[in-house]
């Protein structure tokens, strides 16, 4: 229920990469960091982009945790809030946000999933009746405990995740084997009061998600939902984000608290060289069912507990976008959830008809959505076109048109790819290949984003080679005994300034295991092959 | 911002009309209002309805409070929470959520609103910032005071709603007039503490709304923003929810708590005599401008302050929608936001083969869907055609369709309406006609309740009609002087165990007020024509 889960069982005093806002919004008097807008006008339009002082001031290779924080706010989809750990999501972030959401809910619908939308606040009582998962959630639970003047008779707690919530009324609405399978979805908000460097996206105290919660009859259907919902989140990652993620098995450490396994997709970051928990999918087996009493009868008239799953991915999806396409110019979003996917700019040269220029932007842009793309103009005359140019690269539209003199006597435009700077005229009877070059962004931007994570694996076999590989960033594919004493231990051993290593998962395409392969930190017979990093 | 507002302005000590939970869903063992399955099966499929000891044990005229809480927790759109005044929102809610936020979303977005989201917390320093409002909503808010087992250092507010939360930054991105407008809107749960009648979706401790926030150079443009809105407003209620509504304005005392003016959509529930605020669109003004900060450069140089608006609707919609054409059967839902449109059933009769009509159903079903009806097949065995027949009246879905082994042999389907009753044979060759007849249950919803409202209406020029109008549950028009101290005079006189009498709106469209008419309640010149009653 938790794309966050499994770092929170981990060491609470590793140090994370220093993601801190460059300035805090706390005054209003502030500028923000974009605000630096040009007094130039469109007449003198040649060399304005060092003037305008736009640009990062980081760079992804130097200081990762600056930049990452001046990308997000300087290309419009956070801004900072007066609260530590929570974020604005901007207009940017949302129209993100929404494109996935569609996809994705349209995706569960399709399998009988139903919205539902449970309450945002859950009593002392109902909140501790699975041992194992309040205790992972206990220590980040913000309580309520005043309205308006008066105290409450007894604290209410704010959803961290709601499988307490929703329980105790699966268990009211599930009587016989007819009411299964129960299959709920919600989009909601919640909370985890989180003390150690909040990150935007990837650590804040509320976040927006969605958590599925469903109950069969068997456990067959149970273990068969999860891997379809894991895959839902492949292709999130993979054909929307762009991101390649690695489908696979948490350990019995990094599990949902409460559960009986956890499946998820884990992302990794090159420049820092931690994995992330892209979204996960749980079997909860029948603890929450013996716990909350949900019971049925079934066939043959025989009371049986049913079998759970709950499902989440959250607004963390969106920051390990921007971690993994970010460059030193801005963001890079992929086409399929770009809210512009080409900014057509009209860029003018001395004594050049404006309006004609003007013009030819627009028929562009109404080309371009006759074709079903999302384009925009830009013809704002008090912003020159290096201004733009820069403006625009940093909200990382994968594809800007630009129209000059030159090009109209050309009957052509200009494109230029974000991902990778280059520059192709096109006649403008062919915009129709717009359409191509974005599905080419697309998959450049997979390729090589899933080039760079391949390149950062390495196969490991001793404990020295684990811990070299560790000092190198890599993502570490291991043999391992499976022994939670021996990933206790390899998390003692390696804790430092920049946080202990831990299993990320364990994938579900094994590499060949030769009988006789040790566990490369015990010596004990390895069972498996396993992921092995530091995390987010 | 406020569907909920001006109820909380007035007298705190109204007694509403009483709508509990017949049964509480505290204990888990308890079962709920619809779990009465019958044991029979479609092989003796006459006269069980009676057996079944389904359908509703309260009247809409006898005991409407009952009724209500009978027909959304029967309707299984509503289960009680074991948080009072926290209601859990089930499918059958969400589908209609889901189809009002699909139409309202688009036509906002075409106004080039865009979507974002601010967080759930806001610190006590910005909630106080503008006095009015403060004082209009301190009373109910929920405040954060702790975190796992520590205290915060400052307790931490949960938004009533988002002014405070959001104008801080509405200061820092606006700097000239080309940030102008500034057109946000987010959807997101909102959280105001009450503690008097808790009512499903009418007055809920936590619900779902959609929350617009604006920004202008002008007033002009502000003015026509709120009037854009609020038609979308009166179209949401009367051609989505088939709920006649009035356009008005609200009283200075009813207007939203901090801003210069609302307006509103108001409905009308005549059972209970009770007028209902649907939304409002409000202009703020300058008020939160100036206490926030919030100025532009115009184009000359000048420092201006904006002028904003705030707009909301909130799951209140529903509740309005349920009271108004619900009856004694369940709810009526309008085709336009029914999950279900056409719910299709065998009628087996003694040894007619069941597969056939079976096969029939699905037929049906594929043939409606194709002509983008939203048809579903109830073919289960375990139940009674009666028991179906009571299931989906309670649930409100608008047109049920019955086959039996006569109807396949007449090639016709039966169409019985869940507006009027109505039983109508359709060839099978003419099912297309279904799409008819939905829009013709949609209209006659529409319809008959704007009947019922105008009957309503009772016009009194002098306080004895007033009062006498008042407990005959009229929806008073009289001519009002318009000053604040009268109004609140009528409350207090008014003030008994049914609720004070307020003004619901001054609507826009005024009956002609011939010179020298005088207010109904103070004697003085009238100014205008104004709707009273007592209210949700």
């Amino acid at each position: 229920m938790d794309s966050e889960k499994g770092d929170k069982s981990a060491d609470v005093n590793q140090s994370t990469v220093d993601v801190k806002p460059k300035k805090k919004s706390g005054g209003k008097k502030e500028k923000p960091a974009n605000a630096n807008k040009p007094t130039a006008n469109a007449s003198s339009n040649k060399g304005k982009k060092k003037e305008t002082g736009l640009g990062l001031t980081n760079t992804k290779d130097g200081n990762f945790g600056e930049w990452y924080s001046e990308v997000v706010v300087n290309g419009e989809m956070i801004e900072y809030y007066e609260i530590s750990g929570c974020y604005i999501l901007r207009p940017w972030t949302m129209s993100i946000w929404e494109m996935m959401q569609t996809y994705f809910d349209a995706e569960i619908k399709k399998m009988k999933i139903k919205t539902c939308y449970f309450p945002l606040f859950v009593s002392n009582t109902v909140l501790q009746k699975e041992k194992d998962h309040i205790e992972g959630f206990a220590p980040e639970v913000a309580w309520v405990t005043r309205s308006g003047d008066s105290d409450l008779e007894v604290p209410i707690a704010i959803r961290p995740t709601s499988e307490t919530v929703m329980y105790p009324y699966f268990s009211k609405w599930i009587r016989g084997h007819r009411d299964l399978p129960l299959k709920l979805n919600q989009w909601c908000n919640v909370v985890r009061w989180e003390f150690s460097n909040p990150t935007p996206f990837i650590r804040s105290r509320e976040f927006l998600w969605q958590e599925g919660h469903t109950a069969f009859a068997t456990k067959e259907e149970a273990d068969t939902e999860v891997l379809e919902i894991l895959e839902l989140y492949r292709r999130l990652y993979e054909e929307y984000l762009a991101v390649p993620v690695v489908k696979g098995k948490k350990s019995e450490m990094e599990k949902f608290a409460g559960g009986l396994y956890t499946t998820s997709v884990e992302a990794f970051i090159p420049n820092t060289g931690r994995g992330v928990q892209g979204a996960t999918s749980h079997c909860l087996g029948q603890n929450f069912a013996k716990m909350f009493e949900i019971n049925f009868e079934d066939e043959k008239g025989e009371k049986n507990m049913v079998w759970q799953n709950s499902w989440a991915y959250s607004t963390r999806t969106i920051g390990v976008m921007v971690m993994v396409h970010g460059d030193d110019k801005g963001l890079v979003i992929p086409p399929k959830v770009a809210a512009v996917q080409v900014i057509v700019i009209h860029v003018p040269f001395k004594e050049i008809d404006v309006d004609k220029l003007k013009n030819a932007v627009q028929e562009t842009v109404k080309t371009l959505c006759e074709l079903g793309i999302r384009a925009e103009a830009d013809i704002r005359e008090n912003y020159s076109p290096g201004w733009k140019w820069s403006h625009w690269e940093q909200k990382g539209v994968p594809l800007r048109i630009d129209i000059g003199p030159r090009d109209i006597a050309n009957n052509q435009v200009c494109v230029v790819r974000r991902d990778t700077g280059e520059k192709i005229n096109l006649p403008m009877a062919e915009l129709g290949k717009v359409k191509e070059m974005l599905d080419d962004v697309q998959q450049n931007l997979f390729n090589v984003a899933k080039q760079k994570r391949d390149a950062c694996v390495q196969v490991t076999k001793t404990w020295d080679e684990f811990i070299q590989a560790l000092g190198q960033k890599k993502l570490i594919l291991a043999p391992w005994c499976d022994e939670e004493e021996v990933e206790k231990e390899v998390k003692l051993k390696t804790k430092g300034e920049t946080g202990a290593a831990k299993t990320l998962c364990s994938p579900f395409e094994q590499p060949e295991l030769p009988e006789g392969t040790l566990c490369f930190a015990s010596g004990k017979p390895a069972k498996k092959w396993t992921y092995w990093g530091r995390s987010y």
